[in-house]
């Protein structure tokens, strides 16, 4: 069966894609006839030299992502995998010789087919007077005995565009660049390693792997590597890649002695996650800095891909100053990344951790009898959720994951062994603040937040004042904080239905006189109605919003919980006779 | 089973990652303690607003790629598809504002986690006295119906990253720049689509798909669409698409009306090849200027992943003038594409194709005698291969894929087509050069690359004289091509050994007075030889270089088949008894 891919057809899907890309760049234009894309300020280069280079598609942004000013004049592709045209090729060298250009530099990846159609255009085009120049492109350092036909072109193809581009940028002549370019083409090398294969349109994976493979060595079409290796960890294939790339015994090794600069690419051959690329990319500047290689710059990003492979292929410049400056030249080449013009090696990673604020003085006596009421309360919150930890289960099996409870009960001993280390501060600001850092990083989870947040806020109003109005303002602002940032509303059927019922009632805390317990009371029992009333309820919001309502018919655990922590903080403080 | 991952561990992965990127991009730092990256030059940022995002990880180059002069300040990391710890977000506000920044943005995916998480730090940070906002992004264009959560934040987040960022770097205070993102966010819709699942770490895939199926309406977090539709082309897809985001009874919906100009991002969710995120962006420009929209800026690439999901989603937002100038101001984020400040639509996309030279008037007269001897020869080359057709193929199969007869076969039909056309050009040059292009369009493959090279060089001595030294001079330029862009050296078991022993036996037409047959007899024999000799050889370039020389006991088929058109050419020119 040939693999899922987003189409139009097979044998129009480099047309398309091309089309798909000079649309969406206006720095490229199509010539008419051919699939050859053109910078559009194409006739602002007179008397400059013309860059063009391309092959099969296939390796997007490879290589119309390249054209642009300060790197490549146009470009020429083929279908998948597969050669240009010698006609198209002919055509955009006409093109460029047309609008003024004083001689063509052909970028060609080191592939009998390119070197052939690009060849054949290069002679004819020569017999017809212009100019042209090729530099042909081996940077493949996959085979340890060199076959024939040499080394293959891969990614490091990409920074020959960057160097002759700014040569050419600025204004030098096209023997110069040949010679130039064809210096610092020989101080490189690339191996790639995959994962998996990639499928050609209408075609079936090229390769297969076993799950506990990997593949090293690989071209960019699709071909197999050189030798399969048993899965590892990044560190170990990276070191591998590395070892291989710089082994003086290969012949296609690039010398990257301690005390030398390179230029790092870790190219994506196209389906790796981004997130495995900056591991690999970690690892490698990790182990070349290891070798005492000094990374100059590293380019991590897409840049010549392999379908959807997924894998990685690693390159590695050989730089000195006056190369780097040719790396670090302005380019507006839409697919070339975003580079700092700053050493990889040697700056510093990191930034020491900002100052903590500190604590205001208690400014009650910690152990004190205010302390101590603190401490009663918060052990008869813990022990009755404890009590409560498989009927809140049970509850949450019908419409959540079934693990309130658990979670309650985690919350519980986590402040337990919180108090064993000592009095909780008296402040009740200090408290609810000290619970929601506690809660957030024991309780975890969404309830976790919750009630940070809800402690967070209340703990607000108490700064200034511990009074009764203080704390029905405490509830308030927790009330707002968790229907702010949880975006649940009362009637939801969640924790906020019995803190929200309990609010309403607190607000009697605000009259003068108010007694402390009585209002308290009567917040208890509308805390509890409204956690009973749950069960007839709709979810609105959290895990539960995703089941029908016809499914449940038991109260929202949340709701129960928080009815039955004000149950417990009314109980305590009764008991204590306040 | 879980997924194949480069990896160092399944708990370290999110650290490694974020390393390798802070490592890479000299832009950003880490701050200790902390998931955490900030802008190096963070000191510089005294009297501005900060501006600080994040997220899950899994969703790379977001949001560490868009940090930078111009974007974000500094970016939070949580575990994958996990939200940051409330902890580390507080750092970073801390860490911001202790550089001197005068307040900070929070810009939120709407994702109950993060809302929590970022509240929470924000409450925190509020009660230091710090200046917080937030705003939360819902791009999500895939519900019809809204739940109470909200629209999820997808890649559109990113555009309000660079929004934000130009407006803070124009030096905007924080209420205003908060003011101005939450209209610009709720101009927007975002809609993914994905061929298959992705896996986190350690984990197995997400979901199933069916092979003709595609997922609708995704998230970022590997989780399912809306609605699986079958597969269709990219063009269906993308109209399927763009319906359901801007569709007026949809809740979730853009209005994107006819005469409207947008901003379109095309983004790859991780694991989609690039070639198909082109066709996909070419069919969504198409798709967009046919409903009479105006494509204003449309961004290609991978922005805002879900690991290595083989997936893409479309972002539009609506813009003018104004907001496009934010969209193009200038930033070093790494992730941020370089945009042409010009609109995609109403340009012109392609540039006339360039003028083909003038041919040269031929010297002599076609369908003279010279005319009548060229077409002669060239019928004898072509019944003599279609004789061989079988033999060649035969050789073939023993070392090749066996269509070594079908290729030269199909050259001479051509050949005769187009002598039936009308007689040849009686200049040698000109013939040369017409088989060329004859041989490049019709023979295809390899084969039809090297005799239009060869051809095409040998075409070019003979453009002044046409004696025999002429002829001579035009074999060895010839053999140079063939050798310098085919990598074959005589010995290698290729069509190069019968036309280089003709060639070095031809050196003797450059001797005055040498005679045209008796020469080409001694080069006839001498090829032949050549050819025979082949079959001892160990083949050193072409596809035989793949098979070991045990199993090659025949001759190379094209040196047989180059030997026998020389052999042709001879017979021809004895019978007209030149």
């Amino acid at each position: 069966m040939t693999s899922k891919k987003l189409l139009n057809s097979v044998v129009g899907c480099a047309d398309d894609a091309l089309n798909g890309l000079v649309a969406c760049n206006p720095q490229l234009q199509l010539l008419e006839g051919h699939r050859v894309a053109l910078r559009s300020d194409l006739d602002s280069l007179k008397g400059k030299v013309a860059l063009l280079s391309g092959g099969g598609s296939g390796h997007e942004p490879a290589h119309a992502g390249f054209v642009g000013k300060g790197m490549l004049t146009g470009v020429i592709a083929g279908a998948v995998f597969t050669s240009p045209a010698v006609g198209s090729i002919l055509a955009a060298i006409r093109a460029v010789a047309q609008a003024g250009t004083v001689g063509t530099l052909l970028i060609v990846k080191n592939y009998t087919g390119d070197r052939l159609n690009f060849g054949l255009a290069r002679e004819q085009a020569q017999a017809e007077g212009i100019p042209v120049e090729m530099v042909v492109i081996g940077d493949d350092s996959a085979f340890t005995v060199l076959k024939k036909a040499g080394r293959r072109g891969l990614c490091g193809t990409v920074l020959i565009h960057k160097v002759a581009g700014a040569l050419a940028e600025a204004g030098m002549g096209l023997e110069e660049i040949t010679n130039r370019v064809s210096v610092v083409a020989k101080a490189m090398g690339t191996l790639g390693v995959s994962l998996s294969s990639c499928s050609v349109p209408g075609s079936k994976p090229t390769f297969e792997l076993a799950s506990n493979e990997v593949e090293l060595g690989l071209g960019i079409h699709g071909e197999a590597g050189v030798r399969r290796v048993k899965m590892a960890t990044a560190d170990e294939i990276v070191t591998l890649m590395l070892n291989h790339m710089t082994d003086a015994s290969s012949a296609s090794h690039v010398p990257v002695p301690s005390g030398s600069s390179v230029v790092l690419m870790v190219n994506n051959l196209g389906g790796l996650s981004f997130l495995e690329l900056g591991i690999i990319a970690d690892a490698a500047v990790r182990s070349l800095e290891g070798r005492g290689v000094k990374v100059a710059r590293a380019l991590v990003g897409t840049f010549m891909s392999a379908l959807e492979m997924p894998g990685v292929s690693l390159t590695l410049l050989l730089v000195d100053e006056p190369l780097l400056k040719l790396i670090d030249a302005e380019t507006t080449a839409a697919a070339w990344p975003n580079v700092a013009k700053v050493s990889v090696t040697g700056r510093k990673r990191s930034r020491a951790a900002p100052t903590e604020p500190r604590e205001a003085p208690d400014p009650t006596e910690a152990g004190g009898i205010a302390s101590k009421q603190m401490a009663l309360v918060l052990e008869r919150v813990c022990t009755t959720l404890l009590s409560l930890e498989e009927y809140l289960n049970a509850l949450d099996r019908a419409a959540g994951d079934g693990d309130c409870g658990t979670t309650h009960s985690r919350a519980a001993r986590a402040i337990q062994e919180w108090l064993k280390e000592g009095p909780p501060p008296a402040s009740p600001a200090q408290l609810l603040y000290k619970l929601s850092v506690l809660l957030l990083e024991k309780m975890g989870g969404s309830s976790g937040a919750l009630y940070g947040l809800f402690l967070t806020a209340a703990a607000q109003p108490l700064k200034s004042k511990t009074d009764l109005p203080a704390w029905s303002a405490a509830m308030d602002a927790g009330l707002e904080a968790m229907q702010k940032y949880g975006k649940a509303a009362p009637g939801d059927r969640t924790m906020l239905d019995s803190l929200w019922a309990a609010g309403q009632e607190l607000q009697a805390w605000k009259s003068p006189g108010a007694d402390l317990i009585s209002v308290l009371i009567n917040a208890v029992k509308s805390a509890k109605a409204a956690a009973e009333a749950t069960k007839n309820m709709e979810a609105g919001a959290g895990r539960a919003s995703y089941i029908s309502s016809a499914q449940l018919d038991q109260p929202d655990p949340g709701a129960v919980a928080a009815a039955s922590i004000l149950s417990a903080i009314l109980e305590a403080l009764q008991s204590q006779d306040m």
